[in-house]
């Protein structure tokens, strides 16, 4: 019963296996957004701010936030990111870059306990992004490819987040405040994919008895009607074990993926959150009309 | 890898871990349908051919034929049924009853190898279907429930299965020819229902390397939204093992999470039946925008 608990200044989600599903909203991120780069290289955050209320109000628990702009001040960009999200919203926030000294300084500014995001096996970011993490007090995703690579092997994956966690205890982080990004390739370029990263869950949750997140998008990449894809995906990994993913709130089809899954895993008590949503104005509220028995028509 | 083969006269359709999901059409079935019960009563079957049409075009590869109407002459409805679906679709059908006579009238017409659909673990419906499944060289559906009811206890359901299965070799009908319904109860009634079902259905396929079907849309039973929860619980079915369902194939959401589940099971090379299906009018063939990396974006 692993908990990772994040944390705002005045809010916590806990990550872990009984408990709902967690949505880390990835649209405050530059990457594609072409608009969005240009405005917040100009030092203006109002999309920004936009991005972190829209997401929240329509159902990510937690924000990831990322400055990554070629040729831009990152650090600057990522904290004073970071200052603007939770002046609008106090949903946990993932810090998110490649480059150390940004995450150094999201964390700077950051209150709470924040999600980094990420460090790899590689030994380099081992050695720079874990200390960070410990003297933080963070928790820390790690992502399952080491200096050789991605590996298309989930059982060479599974052992480099065996790494990085002995590696975090190392440095004083406990496992439950890893969370494992088993790497989600493509399946329109992979077909073995899916059961290649079913199967990681699976074991890194029995065995290593970690939290799991994932960039759920990169699934779909190249395939048409992507959120259909996401949306089995997210399903699947959900039943297969995962706690947690970096997707779009904003996409109704796969909001209803997770919160019927959620259902499904018995994680929503008398599925009060799924009625809540769906029922049709003038019903009556709960599930009272529900029996025991067999039946076929829908 | 075990192979379930049900013929029609002219074609077959496999049920099998590594094979797509077989979807068998739930339609043609008078329970709750007013209007097709008192057409079937009347001797009219216009609407069962246009249901089978309309099921198979839409991407059901079986058909379950059902006539249990009150009062009626079941065995020569169910058999005029039979008779009907057969002249207008080549799919393999399901012969569905609780009555023994109208399963054996049933098969008596029907050409090909049929699915019964269904014996349970009482004694009597054993020692009066099986001889008959074994007669006719057909297939059968076991019902995971026996004399006591169904169980809550997904380990005592499995122990019904297993007294099906064996019970089923001594009348000469191999394991490959049973397909195992492990009962899926309303979710909205059983919290827990759909935890269950996916414990049982991997305990199915791992330990008795069976393959299994269920009534599908039985889990949504009153609740809002029913194709979400329905979608739901047939993509993580999957994901656990599960290879058939009796559902409908008219509503686009469950079949897009069935095609979906095959894409993520690695049973779509190249994904090309979803792109086939879901692919814009005038974009590329094939998934050949698809590249390996970490993308998170949409």
């Amino acid at each position: 019963m692993t908990d990772t608990v994040i944390a705002s200044h005045s809010r916590e989600v806990a990550i872990g296996f009984d408990r709902p599903f967690v949505i880390i909203g990835e649209r405050i991120n530059p990457t594609g957004r072409k608009i969005l780069a240009e405005e917040m290289k100009a030092g203006n955050y109002s999309r920004v701010a936009a991005d972190a209320i829209a997401q929240a109000e329509a159902g990510a628990h937690m924000l990831d936030v990322n400055a990554g702009i070629p040729l831009a001040d990152e650090p600057a960009m990522l904290a004073e990111a970071v200052k603007r999200v939770q002046s609008v919203t106090d949903a946990p926030l993932a810090i998110d870059s490649s480059i150390v000294a940004a995450l150094e300084a999201g964390l700077a500014v950051y209150r709470g306990k924040a999600l980094v995001n990420s460090v790899t096996g590689e030994e380099d970011r081992l050695e720079t992004v874990l200390p960070l993490v410990a003297r933080h007090g963070a928790a820390v995703v790690a992502i399952s490819n080491d200096e050789t690579g991605i590996s298309e092997d989930p059982d060479v994956r599974f052992e480099v987040a065996r790494k990085i966690l002995q590696r975090a205890q190392d440095h004083g982080i406990p496992p439950s405040d890893v969370v494992v990004d088993p790497l989600v390739m493509p399946i329109g370029a992979i077909n073995s994919a899916g059961r290649q990263v079913m199967r990681l869950v699976r074991r890194l949750r029995s065995e290593l008895k970690v939290n799991t997140t994932c960039g759920a998008s990169n699934v779909s990449f190249g395939l048409p009607n992507r959120n259909g894809i996401n949306s089995a995906f997210l399903t699947m990994a959900i039943g297969a074990g995962m706690t947690s993913a970096i997707t779009n709130p904003l996409h109704e089809e796969v909001m209803q993926a997770v919160l019927g899954a959620d259902v499904m895993m018995g994680r929503d008590p008398d599925c009060g959150r799924w009625i809540a949503r769906y029922r049709e104005p003038g019903a009556p509220a709960g599930a009272r009309g529900a029996r025991r028995g067999r039946r076929r028509r829908g």
